[in-house]
């Protein structure tokens, strides 16, 4: 068992607090002989950055990610591969004085700790979330058959994408914030993946995503509009969906995440007025790293 | 790793057909000297016993569940504890010439495992729930300090209670089903519980509510609300819900679950028209176990 | 994580007191399709029952092994296969009114989980293991191509065998007792299984053997002789043994375990003067599940 | 499940290739709170450094311990701590030609993983025990009730101190090298650690020690004598050892582990005519973080 690791045979365990001097990640149980190096890594972390649009926080971190184990002339080893960042851009400055933030989960970290750690969110920060991108990075290199894909479907509720940028101008300029729904897709994924009961296929894709920093929902195929519907309408009874009993059927795998609105109302500065715009990468990752352990725990078990 | 069973430091491994000998669990970690006995965890289950009203089905199963250790003079002595329901009501020939039914999981199933199992749905089967509610009754006496109470909240789309019957009466009747909603709320849960990133509170309150058979959507607190809402209306940005970063707050947790509707249309006999119905004992025995096996973690990690 | 539970891709929780009703296991993970019936595993069993000579206890179970689930026309579904046996020699009589043991591990117990279960040594009985050598019979159908055999090697010092039958009667009738060395060795392993590290092949076979009542010691191929040699005389040094760097080498592995005497001094009625003369099957067991347990985690991340 | 991760509640990770850039580890689960620096680190890290005696190789590496994540000012932060060491000397050249030395685990390694990685033994170096020994390090934080103290008691068969220095002369200058024995003594472990079955601390710190480079053996308490003995000889049976059925009684624990002589023969410059000389440092590390995880175990089932 372990807290802060993720996965069965495919393991990903990450550190680092986003104002310490670095943080990292370790996979573990990735197949030998797959090509990995870092450019292929940083591609996806580049797909993250803060700083390239008005929309998200002007912090200037590069993100380089190193690989420090785990690789030999291009190909994993089958050992367990550790990648890093270091932490250029701390600003630590700007947190230093703060109140616990409602919502930043400061006080039920505080409580369970019995200190707060005031270095600007600690590990409840979003940066942390480079370090999945990193380990979902390398989990794509596992299941290259499938395809996986993700979009902001709905901000603030609206569904209309011409609406978006108006949208976050005014919440931006209003010191307000925006939930978002965002919707994954992955196809190519072969029947028989998942185990029934506790490792069930929809059941880790649901944890993996519920534990991605501010997502409040998660639902598979029809999600909550199935518990609406009747089965003579439900897409849900009428066709397989893309996993049934937990194990997937060949079909497309479609997971949608709602982000709750940030709760930096006001900080300035750091102000994300809608943290799911970067969440799209981050479900990718998780997606991957949930189909790549499956992929292996199908193989190990049924050859 | 075990891909059939759940948790950390309180662990539930279920097992058994639903047409097979007999259903069962294990359930291990419990701490020492609870008191436990087998009236106590019948309690839980006839609230799920089919054969109680007429919109579920009318099998005559008992379910009288035995417990066959883990405990002494009425107390768990800290081993493993293990439980068995004997299956009385077998009435395999109803299913022996089925084809695969659709979104009845035996297509997957079938392929996953090279074989179909003809009796009855095997583990996909709604009735292996009970093992599951018979390991939440287990998972209630580590957690006498909370309170965990599920209720169907909507039918088909209608919140309106008055109209249910109704409804379900049509379905029945014209052989088609019903989604449900089904809303569980924890109070009495202190500070504390969950452990960042990768075991968090929620994330394995989702992972457990999608193990669910029938689940399609799991959320948290306000959920795909709060995906569609603005800070400035959100509960969840103005004040801290349940959970917050993946650890307890001390303020109640909710937890909503959707249920697709079943897909057993026009079977006849074994007709569950809403199979949401029956799904809050289930709903209530998934979180117990979650909160439950917190708690210990909780304790262990930080005293 | 689970504290009895046993593997990491194929799975082994047992359950049960020597004295309740029944003692039972779950092996979890274990691939479809192979044959498995209740001879079979009763076979294993029958190896180990005790009343089969003079030397040891003369309680009479017939131990009877059923299995509940996880097969379907006599080839395991790929689903949890529960056994049980039930105890029908109880006899708790004899150890009601007994003070704590030494070495029968009562005080440590009693003051872990603040009682003591009187009814005869508990889950610390050697009859516990008879689910062990269940689980080992499964195992061994997931690898077919490896030869496993354990046989007594020493008994009180002794390696000639024309003397233990005389030292027996000796410890019997005196009141006293023998320690034993028993020696496994499997043949057929092929080179690749155990992952370096952590999941040490020969780590965790000595895990698995220390962890069988009475064990006190566990070497691997030449083993503490080789701690005494020198590099030009050592053939551990000279040729790979079975197990090089914690991976198999294809050639045979060799596991020799050390019980020690049994504390059962003037107890009468249920004197074993020897426990490890049964130990040999339970050591085959325990080498069994480890070696499949590798096998599968091997296919998994390596195909 | 994870092949690389050691431990339940309290787990170690570690990466790193032996000529890769550096090695690392994370320990995550442990309690926050705890005063921990490099300085504490460094300290167990030095005492294996090699270079500080004829008799072990003359790399000069000041094996500088960097902690990179989960302290903050000083104390544990309950979040991953990572920590990482750079290598300065690599020195790849000597290595790059040779072909599989036997007993250096390479053509098991090359056979699992499909090719040989050159640089120098790989993770199967014995370097890589320096991040074992710094997670020992936090591991102490965790039970500072407990005094473990490891030391060499034969090298080569011989137990008289004094003729050592001669035999590691002799065996150097011939090209030879020898085994030893290490005994680690840990005081001060109250009664009631260790899961009895499979959680069971004999066997956890037999898989512990066993998964050392280079050790073939293990034994707990008496070990091997006790296999030999007679009861109404053998301390085991007369008063209780360290461990008993798996659980600690409160007295002391001994374990005895048994190193190979190295394979090494020949190759000059970098022979380590003892390995077991270095080896104390990791197995009282080896034993800490065994002992640590089991109090925080202990602590969350029993509180």
């Amino acid at each position: 068992m372990s807290i802060n690791s993720f996965g069965h045979m495919l393991r990903l365990t990450t550190w680092g607090e986003s104002h310490g001097p670095a943080i990292g990640c370790v996979v573990d149980g990735c197949p030998p002989g797959l090509e990995l190096d870092e450019p292929w890594v940083q591609r996806f972390l580049d797909a993250r950055r803060p700083g390239t649009s008005k929309n998200v926080s002007p912090r200037q971190e590069p993100d380089r990610v190193r690989i420090l184990s785990g690789t030999y002339e291009g190909r994993t080893t089958g050992t367990p591969i550790a990648m890093m960042i270091d932490n250029v851009d701390a600003r630590s400055a700007d947190y230093s004085n703060l109140p616990p933030r409602p919502g930043h989960a400061d006080a039920a970290y505080d409580a369970k700790y019995g200190f707060r750690d005031p270095r600007g969110g600690g590990r409840a920060s979003a940066r942390e979330t480079a370090m999945r991108v990193a380990g979902g990075a390398v989990a794509r290199l596992v299941i290259p058959e499938v395809n996986i894909a993700a979009a902001v479907v709905e901000i603030g509720g609206e569904q209309d994408e011409s609406r978006w940028e108006e949208m976050l101008d005014e919440a931006r300029s209003g010191s307000d914030s925006l939930g978002a729904i965002i919707e994954c897709v992955a196809t190519g994924v072969p029947i028989g993946w998942g185990a029934p009961i506790y490792a069930k296929l929809d059941a880790e894709l649901a944890a993996a995503c519920m534990g991605i920093n501010a997502v409040k929902g998660v639902e598979i195929g029809e999600g909550f509009a199935a518990g609406r519907a009747r089965g003579s309408e439900s897409m849900e009874a009428k066709k397989a969906s893309g996993i049934d009993g937990g194990i997937s059927t060949g079909k497309a795998i479609v997971v949608r995440v709602a982000f709750k609105p940030t709760s930096s109302i006001g900080i300035g500065g750091r102000h994300d007025p809608c943290v799911g715009i970067r969440g799209a990468p981050v479900v990718e990752a998780m997606v991957a790293l949930v189909l790549a352990d499956h992929k292996l725990l199908h193989r190990g078990q049924c050859g």
